[in-house]
């Protein structure tokens, strides 16, 4: 056990270097409709130019620009996209479409709302006259052959698998799914399909990880809920075999019932942080028989800040991902705080009006703060401050995929 | 085909009212586990109080706060998480662990960081002393029992989930998939397995929209790629019977070759929006043989915005999600606007020190700067600005799911 409280920082950056020196390797080539939240084993280089043939940003007329001063021009041939042009006809234009390839000799586009087509056939364009390169998208304007376009690392969405698939990849390759044994423990716990006896709560940790791992691309093992009991919990460790991390909530603390905490640190490492962060105050970390352990505290509001904070960015890390840090935005705050805290409070907030504004219940017990928050607001530690001081908000669906 | 060119607002509102007015009625009951990214076809109370009677929010003791005058207390029971205490002796304490249950005739928890154990086996609490009811979550305190936690047309994620496991809810009734027919059209796409010949591209619009309408929770049919030929785009369209709504990008322009337009226009409905943004200025709304069509335009980076601020919240709605307005953030400009721009621009950005930079290309026709991008600002239209100045920034994040 490592005393003292740990800022969150100091807890990310030792999270992040256990992550860095276990990353997964293994990879697999999946389709692209199927690669969604996935993330690149490595890079997507252009294999075509991008575009590949210079083409009309607009419905209208090409021609070369120094043919502008011999207008009206006459129209020498018509151009849809998908067809495959010759060479313009000098001192003439031709009748293009969105998107389809210029002809060969021209070089600029002016669109059909400001070209009158005259009596004879002949085209005139409406003062002022376009600019040379006018509404043409040049070859390779947007990648050039052989270049990177996505790099190693990123997380595929649906916009970077747009762009893939207008580079006619197909596959991917990706790194393989982060395998995460889920457990939770505690006596109390009971599954859904059972009433509840005297003292005893449902599990909702479980179901917030399950389908958050899910979101993070991860294929999840559920064993359940661990009673109590040694030799219990042992057996069903053991059965973790492939995991690349077992995740637990509950029963890490220091309370006289840390069954799991106690097999932990015999049959492996176990670290024990200090949180200096409210709520989520403590989190273990360590390993079983070579297995990465993370230890989350039970009471839901916990659970959820401290695996948004630290469980999240460390799983993204493990599969390669760098930009990690979540978007937040300074917004001022509705509230005053008076009496300055010593850990650093993440609460459940809206923005309304351009103003943070809280939950009225931020008991680290209640969840359903969270589901009426559209973010966490951080409110730093040792200050106080009065409403209209900006304070970082962190908007839920950053953390939540 | 209605003229004059749109506000988004104007469209957002004409694309909610169609919505409203073919909300998706029939709902289905699925696992919890199961349930995510699904909307609530009603809503869920509570079961139980929650949590089911007052329990302590730290590890610590227990006792009844008029009993802090005789104090130290000698220690008369010891209570675990999951176990059913009987009633507080007069003038002792319990020794008591988080989210255990406190027994009856308690009142107030102190944590055992503020407590001394003595020789003779009592407590003596530290100054100051705890007030009533310190440390006790009570019962009921996040739900009552019969009380609405989560409102028919909530989006279920990973919160929600854990909220409604935490009342036992096992499974959950939700709106059935939509069922979105997706097709592309363009004599110029090709298929990703495919060679690109002269004046050929790859379709990436297919792939953006697919990964996102899964996101979404709906079900995909993909139609392919249709050529520009009124025969084969009727066929296709006659095979989508069951469809909720055909999903359309590009061909539906002013130009010659809007087969897919002609084709609505005679077979069904067809409303031709100018919209004032740019990118995304044509976008089509109708229907074919009483299936809702929504025309997006082709370019990719248009394709995106319509999509995100158009269709995205069309189909929430269509599932009965009413809070739909994306969370945007004001955030000071990096750049100037000398010259107003008569439509409402949306433009690939991040946010760097807290100010908006732009990706140096904002073509329509470009999917890349989405890929670099943190999220969309919003440059108002007839307005010059400077530096500093602030915009609003809406994340990928709020938009991509």
């Amino acid at each position: 056990m490592s005393g003292g409280l740990l800022s969150i920082e100091q807890a990310q950056a030792r999270l992040m270097a256990q992550a860095d020196a276990s990353r997964i390797e293994d990879s697999e080539s999946v389709a692209l409709a199927e690669a969604d939240g996935r993330v690149l084993a490595e890079a997507v280089c252009a294999a075509v130019d991008l575009p590949p043939w210079p083409n009309s940003a607009m419905d209208g007329f090409a021609f070369r620009h120094a043919d502008l001063s011999r207008q009206p021009l006459p129209v020498s041939q018509k151009i849809f996209a998908g067809m495959h042009p010759g060479p313009l006809q000098p001192g003439s234009c031709a009748r293009i479409f969105t998107g389809a390839p210029l002809p060969p000799g021209a070089d600029t586009v002016e669109m059909q709302e400001n070209a009158e087509l005259l009596e004879d056939g002949r085209v005139r364009f409406a003062e002022p006259l376009p600019v040379i390169g006018r509404h043409v998208r040049p070859q390779a304007g947007e990648a050039r052959r052989g270049e990177e376009v996505l790099a190693r690392g990123t997380r595929l969405g649906p916009t970077e698998l747009g762009l893939a698939a207008s580079l006619g990849a197909g596959r991917l390759r990706v790194v393989r799914r982060l395998r995460v044994a889920l457990l939770s423990t505690g006596d109390e716990i009971v599954e859904l399909d059972q009433p509840l006896g005297p003292g005893q709560i449902y599990n909702s940790n479980r179901y917030l990880l399950h389908a958050w791992l899910r979101r993070l691309g991860c294929d999840v093992v559920d064993l359940g809920i661990l009673p109590d009991d040694p030799a219990q919990i042992r057996t069903r460790l053991d059965g973790v075999a492939g995991a690349d991390l077992i995740l637990s909530t509950g029963g890490v603390s220091v309370g006289e019932a840390d069954f799991l905490g106690q097999i932990l640190r015999e049959q492996g490492e176990l670290i024990f942080w200090k949180l200096a962060i409210k709520p989520g105050k403590p989190l273990t970390c360590g390993q079983y028989r070579g297995i990465a352990v993370i230890g989350l505290p039970g009471n839901p509001a916990s659970t959820l800040v401290t695996f948004a904070l630290l469980a999240r960015p460390y799983l993204l890390r493990r599969l390669g991902v760098e930009r990690l840090e979540p978007l937040g935005f300074e917004v001022p705050a509705s509230f005053d705080r008076l009496t300055a805290s010593s850990r650093r409070e993440y609460l459940q907030a809206r923005v309304n009006e351009g103003r943070v504004v809280l939950h009225s219940n931020q008991s680290s017990g209640v969840l359903r703060g969270a589901t009426w928050a559209d973010g966490l607001v951080e409110v730093p530690e040792h200050r106080s401050f009065r409403a209209g001081e900006p304070l970082r908000f962190i908007p839920y669906a950053q953390l939540l995929a």
